[in-house]
């Protein structure tokens, strides 16, 4: 199987799990895990942060961001297709009581001019507006980089109005190999900013929140409360670091096997990239309905060996990875030109 | 003063206050105030329905109405700019969990079109659709009603979705005389309807939240938890029931008079009206950026002794009601046009 | 009927009709109702405190106070017994997300002594301890007077230790009554107070929170979100302020008045106080099981005329108040005691 | 260090790493991680249960256990010192809104008698009474084993009232082998059970929560939002398992390990055990003041190698475990009884 269903399908190779094998660990809800201290300090380092802290999942790391910035009765602004938004269950709102306000954008691209005028007054009508949250890359947005003066701008404009600023980064290091600016120079725009180790590093579990320290000794009580408090979890953590260390560069071959996907819809007839521009290692497409819905063609897709992802009726998606080869790529490409004809 | 800021702002008249003077009243809590029990029955009658619940505001008959049909990690679908949604500051989700989906549409109409795509799949990354909610009249859309026959496409489809539906009925009594179609009608294609009666009825206070006996029984629990359950509030109930019996057939009055005043603004080059059209008492325009902003503008109304409402940055709202007669009326669309010439 | 069930159970005199029916109103979500105002004025000034908020509750008006002070994952302290933890229905876990930690204490009455060891260490398994809340005089404690002495020492500890103090006063003027000691003085031991106008009072709705004018700033959002936003509401609160005037110093009579059930209560052979003392006008007594369920019991006093409460499997309440006359409770007495016999 | 704060504090053996570092692994968001499948299978067939959930933390599986039963505006009994309402950081009622209604026993041990009056009556008073939660071993209660009979008891009170009954069971296993009562004997007793494998089972990082299919099915959605939701945690299952396989019947040695101890404590003049039966693995003692705090005499033990916990401000706590051979044990025991005199 060519599994390009998502980029989270990753298994650690032996040399990772090697390190883990080989791992240090203590009981990290006493702060004792020098391996998870390690990657902690490792990831704050690369992001320009004081503190991390290593969470079981993109979600929670997202959600402890919110649940840091807004109480109950807050309000948070961002693109209303993101991830933070519509895939992880409402969890904000679930949990914490706090309204993620969706705002829809052209290619989910937000601009200033999207959100200048969403402040909302100071009246007993409304519920308080605290945070911008972006996502980069974007999932729904097909992996498109954000750019970087669109993002500079609204970080400014945020913090200038005393809005917190969030960025969602389950796969930054994907825009960071593809636009070539540092995770470093992303992180400077955004207050909290969680990174995902499971996504395209390939590590097998975790994510993790970047802020101040305070911050992080505010969210370490958070995790512990949503059931994250892990005991020692260096294990994890050694393959995160193993992954950082290892597997950061390479994400620049996945968005070349992207490429080679996305050249394969565009030479089909019935199939169109949706957005059009394929800039990671994500590869969106809607399917003409005369190949039926994308559940339809999916399972079509896996009976000859390629796993991909329905995203919408008749929107399929799919993602390179670290287990999947330029070759395998290359046969899925031509597996995926057979079906649509 | 001519006071259009809103049609809460009526005061009681002489003969409601008599009303008021010598209702008969028990402990409401206890269920016992026969001046609320007549009018729920006749509310829930008005509407079709088997069963009312008296509350201190449409903030409470909308939440209760929520939560009634949805619970934590559940999300409801709605018009990006309803009032449930965006002036009732995120109480779904600040005290229930609760997501409350907005859906962007062209004048705030929101049709089968926009949502027969938005009920969300069964799996772990997406919160559980459980419900639409319409506003009728749409105060944002300015107070236009919403086409009986949309509506009973929404109705049919969330029904056979198992989605429940929710009407934000607030000013729904101005929807019966502008549309001609009976509340017993709307009633019929919703679970659960909030209607006020502070607002162009001219009661002082409160609202019902009308549904089944089951549905009313479940929500009288909430409005205790919510510190909605008041003791003889049959003094409230009887100008409500005065206001059901003599005020609405005369909303068409107030519906008249908005036309007035949207004639002016049509007059005027540097006011446009937003929407266009004006169907009942609320008429809202926009302002020529160099008469200055909303809030500048409403002052100087103000000093004229006319009251407006900014209902954003160059947006103001103005609302007929019944302690505004035709000729205080025509003398602020006088003095209206004077000021933005 | 010589309704004992409760003192919310009394309705408006004539004298306090006459002044509802000339109240002067205006949109209280404006802060635009005199009356209200007004109210709201009398009643922070009582209590010694800069600003009051006009709610239609004690539940309303007691959960403002606990949310005011607690967010999420935070927690108070209190007697194991007292209606805010009780009887509200569990609302500050239910919508803030704020535990209340029950203690149990003999005679419903917290020493300090109870509570100097219960605030939460700094780490990451425990909520954090916020606030200790108070209720003078205690419902379930058969209406005992907290004493004055204790709660100095506890709202002194409070205030050292960083801890909010709130006061459920749904029955303060009672406690002032029977004790002599000035609401201004209680007031002073508390950060914020709640009072009922619509128990001993005579009121026929409402409660205000009282606090400092941020204090009060912030619970109108509170109260606005929870849908307690009405609008002419001074016609209630010129019933509050009437009853403020007027019906504070008759207290007296009620807490007479339930001395004679008291005594009625000492002379029956299967009717036991529980507490045995008698303070202000709430007698709570247990039956001897050979009476029957106090369910049963209740139904026989009702047969005869009498409304009592069931409290328990075994025990019941009276309470009395303005509706109440001395004749009336003599004759309550005498049929209690028959029917106990 | 002889560490005997928690027996959270263990480290893989060996041979639990040779089982991790070959553990096959899928994406466990997808249900497709074939060693946690094995294991969630492995522990709900212990457990006598359909099926389980493998989470990060017993706070999640303990946490989704309530959600999974309650809902905002319930509450469940639980005892007042156990850890779901007193160590997990009011995440039922932070979270969910869910009461946890907590009643002082004597000894830590619920019985029947203390649950059958506080079901609450149907009421808008009251929320809504929906489970029992019983802990087993009791950590407070200084490790104790439940009475199989008092347990009987409740659990079928429970069923016959339609409450849902939940076991934390952190150190279920030390029961089991303490009382010679099965797992699958003691699973029957309760809707759902979470068990430990992180404590003193010896793997790393993990809990699991068994129920019906249908339970699963629903708290796998609760650990996805939490954020609970990971990706190749085989290689945590893989040591899950092995502990299962190899760690269970060693708990006696831990248990004689206690023993050891406890007879120290008895024999000091200075020292009390608190309880003074110890039956597993926990042994609690209190302090004569003149030995200072817990703190401080925590921190004395530590710079004499010797790892125990602050539990109260006199109040000490020791745990055996896996790490810790019975030669170090005596040899702490020594260490106790020097520091003691």
């Amino acid at each position: 199987m060519i599994d390009l269903r998502s980029d989270t399908l990753t298994r650690p190779t032996p040399a990772m799990r090697a390190a883990i094998a080989a791992a240090e660990v203590g009981d990290d809800v006493f702060g004792e895990d020098p391996t998870v201290r390690r990657l902690e300090e490792q990831t704050a380092d690369l992001l320009g942060k004081e503190a991390a802290l290593f969470v079981p999942s993109g979600t929670m790391g997202n959600q402890i961001g919110v649940r840091l910035h807004c109480g109950a009765g807050d309000e948070f602004l961002c693109e209303a297709e993101c991830h933070i938004l519509n895939q992880e269950q409402a969890a904000s709102a679930q949990f914490f009581g706090v309204f993620g306000r969706g705002i829809a954008a052209e290619g989910h691209l937000l601009t200033l001019g999207h959100l200048e005028d969403k402040i909302r007054p100071d009246d007993v009508h409304y519920a308080r507006t605290r945070m911008v949250c972006l996502e980069n890359t974007h999932n729904r947005g097909g992996g498109r980089v954000l750019p970087f003066a669109e993002v500079e701008q609204i970080s400014a404009w945020a913090a200038a109005n005393g809005l917190a600023r969030h960025l969602d980064g389950a796969r930054l290091f994907n825009a960071v190999v593809a636009s070539g600016i540092a995770a470093r120079e992303w992180g400077r725009l955004f207050d909290t900013v969680s990174v995902c180790f499971s996504k395209g590093l390939g590590a097998p579990v975790g994510s993790a929140l970047v802020g101040t320290r305070d911050h992080i000794k505010e969210v370490r009580r958070l995790r512990k409360a949503l059931g994250g408090g892990w005991r020692q979890a260096g294990l994890l953590a050694a393959a995160a670091s193993f992954a950082l260390d290892h597997h950061v560069d390479r994400l620049a071959d996945d968005h070349a096997n992207a490429q080679i996907l996305a050249d394969a819809v565009r030479q089909s007839h019935t199939l169109r990239l949706a957005p059009a521009q394929v800039e990671t290692n994500i590869v969106i497409f809607d399917l003409d309905q005369r190949l039926g819905t994308a559940a339809d063609f999916c399972k079509r897709l896996a009976e000859h060996g390629v796993g991909m992802y329905p995203f919408g009726k008749y929107r399929v998606r799919a993602v390179t990875h670290l287990d999947v080869t330029t070759e395998q790529i290359t046969q899925a490409a031509e597996i995926l030109l057979e079906l649509s004809e």
